[in-house]
């Protein structure tokens, strides 16, 4: 059989709120199609500082909104920041939630469960911002 | 060498809690001794939107409790949250636990600290939940 | 093409502070040119369980001050912990941060963005401490 692994991806993004969440699996599924590979995995990596990617449900939008309401009250802006720039919250957010996903790929599908989805996570938008989608396998 | 990637399982569990840790790391550990994999990694993915996976001890079961009290006295339900399943907290701790971990294979052995083993999370049980495994090496 | 993967490297490191981000990403990135690997990813974990491994920002050091700052006063010991060894917070923080983060090499260059660092958390310091990565791929 002949290896496959090895294909790379990049999707590009202009996000429009200061913190939201992108649904970015029909893209991903894309590849893995277009990738031939059956059997193996997929990492999806963000490269910002600011941002982040996390796996959960596509079905109701209002599981996203309670999500970035709470992170936004929660991890608010602190007197006590010293970092000029004044985003330390959405690098928090970037650490809690981290750059990246790692999935399965097994008989040339995603494995992914009913409700979940992949998301890009905007914390300090809106920006353009990119992805990075990595297939390893056969 | 022949390739032995691609052993992939599925753990089934009946969770009995809200909220709650199952350590699975034996299972894994099967897994990888009955794959025949001796170098490579191994991903733990739970395909649910309010579970997740962490490694964390697997001595001193305090600590799991700690944990628990800590996640559901400060992300417990909002009067702003609109999801109408209720179950916006499960959602958030999905994400900020993440619905995965990666793992070394070196020698035929999981790569794991002293103290740390693999855990399903249950975030809004008791539930019936899957857990797949996937290995890739050699 | 002769398979390049099975690189597994240990890092030593000293922390010094209780809390505390130490960056490793020159280490790891002389261990993907050592190994010769030009298509794979890498998987860095720490087999700690009061420990974590993040990527954020490299340049302004305030960012990582903040981050400890907040998860500091926002993670706590609580009156209600049983764990008796009082270190609760710092596993917390470990299963928040999570122990590991897989990254991209592609033509044989690790794939991070621009301010992007690996930075080793130390969450119950000081102590010696292990970070294990492992790169798959050819």
């Amino acid at each position: 059989m002949e290896s496959k692994h090895g294909s790379f991806k990049t999707i590009h993004l202009r996000t429009e709120k200061h913190i939201d969440f992108y649904d970015i699996t029909s893209e991903i599924e894309s590849q893995v199609s277009d990738s031939g590979v059956r059997d193996g995995i997929l990492l999806v990596f963000t490269p910002h500082t600011t941002a982040g990617i996390t796996i959960n449900e596509n079905a109701d939008p209002s599981v996203r909104s309670d999500i970035r309401e709470f992170i936004s009250r929660n991890i608010p802006h602190q007197s006590y920041f010293k970092h000029l720039e004044g985003n330390s919250p959405s690098h928090i957010m970037s650490s809690l939630f981290s750059v990246s996903e790692t999935i399965i790929i097994q008989d040339g599908q995603l494995v992914l469960g009913t409700w979940q989805g992949i998301f890009f996570c905007e914390f300090d938008g809106p920006r353009n911002r990119k992805v990075y989608v990595k297939i390893i396998g056969d």
